[in-house]
């Protein structure tokens, strides 16, 4: 019971302490989630009442279920991102079916975390390779600054791939107004300057770190607040300033998800990418937070904690929500200590949405823009080109291939071909294991590459060192090898495979085997293994391959040599 | 140049004695084939005439081009079944449409054999697992059988699975033709009986070994042209015996495949498929003939050979063909020195295709029927099934699936699902390696598992071996291990990853170890590496891993123990 409902845990032992820290933390991170809740809606393409919506219910019921302690849920970047793009090839921004299948896709989305924490699935989520979503991160974010520009310039422009957003941007150019891209141009500035130089400024005029923090955190707030009353004193609405307009006071609303099947076939593939693409990024923030406490996180029931938020959502008026990065690092440092935090930064933003909304009625569209802009800069990081490049070519291809794929089609394919790819370079790199013809150091036990020390070898003996486990995807490369080496070597009596590197033999490669000592039989040659790790020789001796080997299998490669040359020279 | 072209190194030392040999192993292999090509083409759906067409150019493009001495190239069973379930979707059996799209589909599958062998991707073939292919073949094999069922009850019945063809026999046994099932149970029954009983009789009866597999060969001849004799004396063909009819008798025809972009991309997935599932089932039999001389294959010159046979049999009024099991056996066994008793073979089927096709206008279908299902059924193999399920469980799901599938979904969806299956249970096998505690040896330089052997361990001290290599997949769960193991310990101060079993690190595993690092960092644990091997130390050593660890990297597990004891000693 404790396991499904980790809040059973902490909240046996909440202290006033605790309370009065996920205070302070709660209302950080509402003032700080007000303006982005607005901006993630926008860019999700639903009004911004939505972006409200869903950070209310979903963070109690994560907050409930979740295992971080840290965690701040509710509309992120690339899910908005991901979000818009499918649902813009479905319905129509701003009509009701537009929110209703983004509802929808919240309510698929929450069901399939759900199945996956309930079955313990989390693993899957591992198939996703790091560089693959670095680079899917870095261009997801190059994608949602260029869908954003449109509201700084005050143009209209669409599109869901570079190409097409730079063609719809640049032909909207000439009708650009210039008072909304001033507003959008200086409200991006101060929002630069805010990230990097108003703390130092703050923890200079005197404030504490706390205070100083608090105030670098508010910073949106100021621009939305300075913004959206230059816009009502100047009456810029009229000189065609785009506004967020009249905002419903309202708690989240009832809403029912839409089960048609055609909807929910056109959605299942995007929720399950939304899906796996937010639980990994959620854990990756949940781990890092818990670690530096000593705390776990349970990636299942984490599933479970995300699909009811998800859940949640859907239910609510809202769309697709997971942990947010910065949200919750600034919960985590302004000291929340139990998901409690959560409950209250949900009841400020439900006084929010009850109380607030009429203020933002002249709320310039370029502010909130300004807002995604400035947020999603952080996570776009292309040095993880220059890393893989150092690292591995082969992640490098990876990765480049996923951002070209993603600017350049969009972020469904671009995330589903990353993840193929990644597979197919692991099979890729392990397909062709390194190999080497190994001797022995004279007066020792031990056995080197021929090439890179002085070894002693017998021309009767062939000693062969493979650095892999054996799979289908090498082993017939295996196979291969051994065949042309003992096609080289007229005097050859033993193959001896040494098997000190190789965690494990499918099914596959057990056959290559058989049919290697078949092979070699045929031609005269007696095949041997050596080293054989535990676990692998329990699989063989379970289908009694000792006895179908024309050799033996040796406990170590000393025994082998020593056997097979005494026998070679008494048979000689 | 001599790489391309194989012929140029046999044919400069082509003797007499080699000459002798290859005419008497053409000899025989034409006997068998010439069934044997008209039953396979009765399978693919096309006139009989397709078979041998399919067998002339095809084999002499490939004793130029490929590397295997023995092979034997032509219409297959297997592969014939594929033609059959791809095409049968596009146009009517019996229409010229039908004829074209299966040459069509030979063109592009040797197209396709031909890049792979260009670009050297011969490894790509290594992606089909051992496990699946076997079930693979098995489950095809059956659905042969069965639909080869019809002309031995002389009824109609269609389908590509097998419900659907149980459905359609079922429906059309009132219908039976009882003299077209006495002369098919016969002729199988024959068939059979020469398989098992023929040989050893020829021998008794003082015949020579090779006399005796002649006359064992010629089994399926004597079939024919008994059965032929007994419709033309009989005359059951009025009697509803349904022949082979009218074959012209001509040298195979100048064809055009038909490159219209509906077709091509209709055909372009069954052709790939064709052409991977040939070119393993070929290479194997290749390899297991060449191993028995020590002669080489060469699997991308192989690529290159099939490629130029399929392209052979599309511009000759031909479908797909790869090297046959049975044939190259029969080739090698009868003493066929080089490729030169494929041309000479070839020969044969033209004279065949030329003289002969009148002879078996009276042959009836029911006879091609049973040569068919009696070849077919040494391919249908369930005990892979035992065999996995006794050596691996992960496998037996693999080829279980790939069987149940093939058979209720036809052989396209059967290996597709196969592949991505075996692929699937690799990446699942190795995402969650085996992982121990270990604890050293008292007064030994051994390191062992806690948990099996009497060792001693340090509290502050945690050192975790992982036997597997480390990457996407299993990154994260070893990140969850290790800081699970963490939380439970408040006294650690080191984490020790004994890397002895680590082959690679891939750039998601390097993360997930700068992640560990990090996070141990924050909580006071010191992380370290131990025993990393070669290959894997140049790769950390080339992006400054050192650096960024808050530990060290031992070259020894026994020199980390001591080091770090020592410290935490003098700490203390």
């Amino acid at each position: 019971m404790h396991r499904y409902l980790p809040i059973l845990t902490w909240g046996k032992t909440y202290s006033r302490t605790a309370f009065s820290n996920d205070m302070v933390a709660a209302l950080i991170v509402t003032i700080m989630l007000i303006p982005q809740s607005l901006a993630y809606a926008l860019l999700a393409g639903l009004p911004p009442e939505a972006g409200l919506y869903a950070s209310i219910l979903p963070i109690i019921l994560y907050a409930i279920f979740g295992t971080s302690r840290a965690l701040a849920v509710g509309p992120v970047a690339v899910v908005s991102l991901m979000t818009a793009a499918s649902i813009g090839a479905i319905a129509e921004t701003g009509t009701a079916g537009y929110a209703i299948a983004a509802l929808t896709l919240a309510f698929l989305s929450g069901g399939f975390l759900l199945l996956m924490g309930i079955f313990r699935l989390g693993f899957l989520a591992n198939f996703l390779s790091h560089p693959v979503i670095s680079g899917f991160i870095t261009a997801s974010g190059v994608l949602i600054a260029a869908s954003q520009l449109k509201y700084i310039f005050g143009i209209s422009a669409q599109g869901h791939t570079l190409p097409e957003l730079a063609n719809s941007l640049f032909n909207g150019l000439p009708q650009t107004n210039f008072i909304t891209l001033t507003l959008g141009v200086l409200a991006t500035a101060f929002l630069f300057w805010v990230r990097k130089g108003l703390k130092p400024l703050l923890l200079k005029a005197g404030l504490s770190a706390t205070g100083a923090e608090f105030g670098a955190k508010a910073g949106p707030v100021f621009a939305v607040a300075l913004t959206t009353v230059a816009v009502f004193a100047l009456n810029l609405k009229d000189k065609g300033v785009a506004i967020v307009g009249e905002v419903p006071q309202s708690l989240p609303p009832f809403t029912l998800p839409d089960i048609s099947p055609d909807l929910l076939s056109a959605l299942i593939g995007p929720a399950i990418l939304i899906s796996v693409i937010g639980f990994v990024e959620s854990i990756s923030v949940a781990q890092t937070l818990a670690a530096k406490k000593r705390q776990r996180i349970d990636p299942n029931q984490e599933l479970i904690g995300l699909g009811a938020a998800n859940l949640g959502a859907a239910f609510t008026g809202g769309f697709p929500v997971t942990g947010g990065f910065s949200r919750s690092v600034v919960n985590y440092d302004a000291g929340a200590e139990t998901p409690a935090a959560g409950i209250f930064t949900a009841m400020g933003l439900a006084v929010a949405a009850l109380a607030l909304t009429p203020l933002i009625f002249f709320l310039p569209k370029a502010t909130l823009a300004a807002t995604i802009i400035v947020a999603v800069m952080s996570l776009v990081d292309f040095s993880i080109l220059k890393k893989t490049w150092a690292y591995s070519k082969a992640d490098f291809a990876a990765v480049l291939t996923t951002i070209v794929i993603t600017l350049g089609a969009g972020v469904e394919i671009g995330v589903s071909s990353g993840v193929v790819l990644s597979i197919l370079v692991h099979l890729f790199k392990s397909s062709r294991p390194h190999m080497a013809i190994v001797g022995q150091v004279p007066n020792t036990e031990h056995f080197r590459n021929i090439l890179r020390h002085d070894v002693e070898i017998h021309p009767e003996i062939l000693t062969l060192r493979v650095d892999e486990s054996l799979y289908f995807a090498n082993a017939r490369f295996l196979e291969d090898q051994i065949y042309d080496l003992a096609a080289q070597r007229p005097d050859l009596k033993h193959v001896i495979l040494l098997c000190s590197a190789v965690n494990a033999i499918d099914m596959s490669a057990l056959h290559s085997l058989e049919a290697i000592n078949e092979r070699l039989a045929a031609s005269g040659v007696t095949f041997h293994l050596s080293e054989v790790k535990g676990p692998v020789m329990d699989r063989l001796l379970r289908i009694d391959f000792q006895k179908k080997l024309s050799g033996q299998i040796f406990l170590s490669q000393h025994q082998a040599i020593t056997t097979l040359t005494l026998r070679t020279a008494e048979m000689g």
